[in-house]
């Protein structure tokens, strides 16, 4: 770039006296477009002794991130492939889309978690999707993400990374069941830009109601959130929407207070894995609190209506889905082995069998039947169990000397990945919580519901937020909300 | 909503003992349309005696937002119409961009200005734009604004308000000066959604710089950052930039901190506005840390490349533009009394003569030629303190029984508008600002720079700061900055 280099050429001294006397006659005029000129486009295989063990992640999610965060990076070069540059802390989310907490209280940038990957020569994080695996030549096929408007001129830009280890956490992506018009109408609530969906449309649909000549039915349709799934993210969600109405519409929307309305649709129980009094106290507040529990099977989505197996037919305006989740779709397409349920299958240690040097771990990862263990409940808990005993086990086979590709073929591996619930934690709105420390659905254990649970529940959360900031940013919100209400600036 | 009843009728005891034993089969299966029946789609005229008079507010930038916090209103309902239910706090925007500030910190919602827009029966706030005014009915025409990709399905809906006192505070429209390409591919810093775009543009390029394969001079081009205009808004940003990108990039992208650079191209003077030795001071401020400062004049804006009028052409990756503000289309349409300029033509109350109960605030408006008075600049400042004499009067009006439609024909107005220029502020970033507190370009007075002034600004734009949540906010931002430095996630 002539123009850049002329441009410091000139003496400061000069330029501080008047920097307008220079005319940048000196810019360059040839054409500025990305081309390699037939260069090799990618990171080429380290050369073991030369340079340290690439461990390639795809994904950065609970998983992926857990992983990033323990992995020793004086045996490795850590390099991350994801279209997103930060760790969603999922069981906050809900939280943001009424505003109790801002959005980036709960989002934690990748360079923060592991502050090699902004500045370690050998180490980067890629904006990019994977497109392809190429396990026998130990490399990734990836392509840039420009999701904005603002970029739509920048074509993908695709790229091959070698990799040493490949860490697949992709996770799955929310299920539908093939139900027509959720894509279009529905909205879920796995990233924060869902979460900043739900919330610009809760603030267009209360303003929407108050226009002078919208019909009292239409002002109900509008005013009507319908969350469909039982499961804790749903329960939640409905919770902190009864929250923000109780206190924050009534207040700041009075003129339309008496529309709004919390429906919460579920086909079976709602919080199936907790205990079953936790199951009634928390049916008890979300009904306590004004929220309509329904059991019905969705059928078909319409732009303004639900309709249910039984014909019936639910006029809403903010319909949020959270039925749980499957296999993305790259993963099915992957050929590769697989578990029950259509997850890659692992063996006891993660690795993907028959690929060397691979593995999967969080919800995209499933145990093979092979291994007689159960597949594990997609939970953050399970993700962030994994991707901790992955790093850990990295560290094993980097300091055993197998960190390079083809390298870990003798190399013992230690303990098998054993998970052990930690018990579940749901809030129910209004400073209540349950808390449900059985080991599994079955067993006998702790149960709380409450206001402790709520304490619990909140305590645990900020412990487990990754960086003092959000923590500190968490907290701050929490106080704020308690003292001025939620914020309600559509912006 | 046949439904809804029928859900209600259930007894709670019965709900809270198995909610699931209810089977909604009494969902109304009519349609929910937006259908007014033939009924008047508005708000009537007030009626004196029974109802309090209304004003309209069109706009909710400092001149109608600083309006409606200062009328009574036990003598006025507050109808505010505008595309936006926030305030900007605009001399902080330029912070959130480089994430010095959260864009929460600088949205003011509305009804924390006016609290009874929230809960008057007679106030309220539409999501809406004006769309014609009727001043012989004393009416305006509004039309719904929903401009989310979630709401495409919402067909705008239009209705009628009338008013007693209409106060137009539309505000201005960044100009282009008709250059080719400027709305295509520039951004401009007015809004809240710039500011995030601006956010969303940097970080993407700063990621996608890093891509392997990527040309150096590509690199070059994504990560050259290139603002025009060299006011205030223009120079507080290069500041920022230039800020985030010493404190931060060079920590937290240093693969591509070589790449990075700032370029302010003006076509004449730097913040003209300002003390000659202000201005010198400026500009070695921000030669200094790192910024290009140009003088070119732009003839076209092309997807990749400036082209100045010299024929000189300059890739950018992110182009920003403040070169200023003009009249919007709608207030050049309407047909109104205008001001040298093309403003809305007030008289000395900031009336709009001629036509009866119409005033003009902000940067939509203008004194007439024959009032001898000069257009004032285009200032927060100006609009704040029109908006507080309006207010004034408005009140004054009101207690004399003037508030109803043509009711304050014989009423004694006070004092005219007078416009007393406090002095201007810019910060130039890495803790210094310049303080020029002359009235006027030629008058005397004290001026300052440096890091005094720097705090001067930092703790005068906090005291203005309209609600304590967010002036709680801005100093903890401020404080988190400083102490974890910028948040680079990008949501």
């Amino acid at each position: 770039m002539a123009w850049l280099r002329a441009l410091a050429r000139f003496p400061r001294s000069s330029v501080i006296k008047d920097p307008f006397s220079i005319q940048p006659l000196s810019f360059s005029t040839s054409p500025a477009q990305p081309t390699v000129a037939g260069r090799f486009a990618g990171l080429r295989p380290t050369v073991p002794g030369k340079e340290k063990p690439r461990v390639v992640v795809l994904g950065s999610g609970w998983a992926g991130c857990r992983m990033m965060k323990s992995i020793d990076t004086n045996l490795y070069d850590v390099v991350c492939v994801s279209p997103r540059n930060h760790m969603v802390f999922t069981p906050l989310l809900a939280s943001t889309c009424v505003g109790t907490l801002e959005f980036r209280s709960v989002a934690e940038p990748i360079g923060r978690i592991q502050p090699a990957i902004s500045h370690a020569p050998g180490s980067y994080f890629f904006l990019s999707r994977c497109t392809a695996l190429g396990p026998e030549s130990h490399t990734v096929q990836c392509e840039t993400v420009t999701d904005d408007a603002s970029s739509a001129s920048l074509e993908p830009w695709k790229f091959q990374v070698s990799y040493d280890k490949l860490v697949i956490a992709l996770g799955a992506e929310a299920s539908t069941f093939g139900i027509h018009g959720v894509e279009e109408h529905a909205i879920f609530l796995r990233e924060v830009h869902h979460a900043q969906e739900i919330r610009r449309k809760l603030l267009l649909n209360l303003m929407l109601s108050d226009v002078p000549g919208i019909s009292e039915e239409e002002k109900r349709r509008l005013l009507h959130c319908v969350v469909i799934g039982g499961g804790p993210t749903g329960v939640e969600f409905s919770g902190e929407l009864s929250d923000f109405i109780i206190s924050d519409v009534h207040d700041r929307y009075a003129h339309v207070k008496e529309y709004i309305h919390v429906t919460l649709i579920e086909a079976n129980e709602i919080l199936s894995s907790f205990d079953v009094r936790l199951r009634q106290y928390a049916m008890k507040q979300l009904t306590k609190s004004g929220v309509r529990l329904v059991r019905g099977v969705v059928k078909d989505v319409q732009p303004e209506n639900i309709i249910l197996s039984d014909g019936t037919k639910v006029p809403y305006g903010l319909l949020v889905w959270s039925t749980g989740v499957g296999p993305s779709s790259f993963t099915r397409s992957m050929e590769l082995p697989k578990s029950p349920g259509g997850r890659i299958g692992v063996d006891e240690w993660l690795r993907v069998p028959s690929i060397p040097d691979v593995f999967a771990i969080g919800d995209c990862s499933g145990f093979l039947e092979s291994t007689e263990k159960a597949v594990l409940p997609a939970l953050a808990q399970v993700a962030e169990r994994q991707g901790k005993y992955l790093a850990r086990l990295m560290n094993r086979i980097g300091k055993a000397g197998g960190g390079h590709a083809n390298k870990a073929t003798n190399i013992d591996l230690g303990d098998q990945f054993v998970y052990k619930h930690l018990g579940s934690m749901a809030t129910v709105g209004r400073y209540k919580a349950l808390v449900d420390l059985r080991q599994s659905k079955e067993a006998k254990g702790l149960t709380l519901a409450g206001f402790v649970s709520w304490f619990i529940w909140r305590s645990a959360y900020l412990t487990r937020v990754v960086s003092w900031r959000n923590r500190f940013y968490v907290a701050i919100n929490w106080l704020t909300t308690f003292i001025f209400g939620r914020d309600i600036s559509r912006i």
